[in-house]
């Protein structure tokens, strides 16, 4: 007889929400950096959050007030009212061990927040599939950002790029991702607030700039079909959000005029930032512009630092069962 | 010894412009209706229009204002500026069977322009390709309507769906057609100017709506790429443009929620109207959704001419060489 599961853990990756040109609606997902969360059942009914590694102190245990417990706690809820009390009785410890800074740009709440929700529905069972599991992490995003958005969870749930269509209903499709792309992302040490990053932003756009950035999310979706890396590289340009948001990342036009001159195909904010991502052919490629870009960060007095990583195609995984 | 061709007769597709959310990036063409252009080499020099029929006295015989002429003019000038004077210093005369309505939105200006400058490469011995023809053909729209656009000739020349990703520099993208989609379009007898549709839009769009309009745009190409219909039709959806041109089109309104109960996967307006079209699965679908359109305009007062046609996957194409 196979020994019932008693605890899993879950690797959630990096996510680059945006995605250049395609503010709010596309995401994608990175191999690393990303955050590890270990679901555990015990004695103590609910959802409890027993530790959290790696945050310097920054984010909640409470579970009503962290995303990932949230998250859990809605999952958990759904499943009781959907097929009695899961796990007999016995409630859910998580212990998140943090890879992504908080604040960074890089889907940190959505990694922590897609971990902690796989992990919980893999010791349950796995009643629910990738996809059902969405609308759940969607509400650890509401607690993270005052809003559910999509566009770091569902890539970071389903891998590859993902397009949020619409919320109303919520209509996502999984793209292609292409093959051999790598991104150079670059992650400066300052902390930059998602509702900061949102405000400095005009209420309306001109119709022109708007044309303008359709026809380059337009392009750039063809670009994952056609897995042509050039065309997504001239579709990431962005007339509309990276000119306001580039404000508030010192060295951002200097590093990415250095990723550019260094061979990057296209560079942008990842998510509301600061970290800055590059699209490259290849690995050696995204490494000088990664350093590149670090060096101009440290050029305009921001300490910074570099990941280069492939485009994560299965989303977040299992890494232990025990 | 074969005979050298004296006169070419090409066929040139309506085309869709915009198609839904794509404002001013997207065109695609359909097999009929069309126009025809026969070419013919003469004796008096330059560019000569010797008729045109079909347009009820309403277009320029003058080649200087005549998008068909001057995108002729433009194309002799180049490949006499190239190659010495082609055709041994005879001229080209253009004879125009409008099978188009002026001023319907669908594309009736490049029709001419395209099938006139097609018919005049093959006369010359075909020294350029397609997408070579592009730019000639453009400057037959900044004749029509004043800006060089390509939402209309490049599906017209190329066929299938067409994306401009940019101007500057000119960027086309080609995208698959979807193998089995039948397009209603319904021509309300009213005439509208581009300028005036163009006119009536606002400089300026929220940006939750860009937002929306932009994860359409990029839905809709993905649709292309899937061939998934279903899609498609969900990501014509259009927040900006049309709810200002509906204005416009008595009896839109009505004929579109015809459309969608009559079985239509979408409904929107062709270029800036007043034709409007409706994506649907099959033929049989798409005369019932014609027939229900043109019966939604004859009881808003409007007289309508319907057609139903699937993607021209080929643009513009020779029909006799003399």
């Amino acid at each position: 007889m196979q020994k019932s599961i008693e605890s899993v853990s879950v690797f959630a990756p990096a996510t680059i929400a945006n995605v250049g040109s395609a503010f709010d609606v596309l995401g994608c997902a990175l191999e690393a950096p990303g955050d590890t969360v270990v679901a555990t059942f015990c004695e103590r009914p609910g959802i409890t959050i027993t530790a959290i590694h790696g945050d310097d102190g920054k984010l909640p245990l409470d579970p009503t007030h962290n995303t990932a417990g949230v998250s859990v706690c809605c999952l958990v809820d759904a499943l009781t009212n959907k097929s009695g009390t899961p796990g007999t009785n016995r409630g859910i410890s998580l212990e998140l061990h943090k890879g992504l800074p908080v604040g960074s740009g890089l889907g940190s709440s959505s990694a922590s927040t897609v971990a902690a929700v796989v992990a919980a529905n893999e010791l349950l069972g796995s009643p629910l599939s990738r996809i059902e599991l969405l609308p759940f992490a969607m509400e650890g995003e509401r607690v993270a950002c005052g809003a559910a958005h999509a566009d770091n969870v569902a890539p970071c749930l389903l891998g590859g790029f993902v397009l949020i269509r619409s919320y109303d209903p919520l209509d996502v499709i999984q793209l292609p991702a292409p093959s051999s792309a790598s991104i150079a992302v670059v992650n400066p040490h300052l902390e930059l607030k998602t509702s900061d990053a949102r405000k400095i932003l005009k209420a309306h756009v001109p119709l022109a700039s708007a044309v303008a950035q359709w026809g380059n999310v337009a392009a750039l979706v063809a670009g994952l079909f056609r897995d042509d890396l050039e065309l997504m590289g001239r579709a990431l340009h962005d007339t509309i959000i990276e000119p306001e948001r580039a404000q508030l990342i010192p060295g951002y036009k200097e590093a990415k005029s250095a990723a550019l001159s260094a061979g990057a195909l296209g560079c942008s904010i990842s998510g509301s930032g600061p970290s800055i991502f590059a699209l490259c052919n290849d690995p050696l490629t995204a490494e000088r512009v990664a350093t590149v870009m670090v060096e101009a960060f440290y050029k305009a007095g921001v300490s910074s630092t570099k990941h280069v990583s492939g485009i994560n195609t299965v989303g977040a995984r299992v890494i232990e069962r025990k």
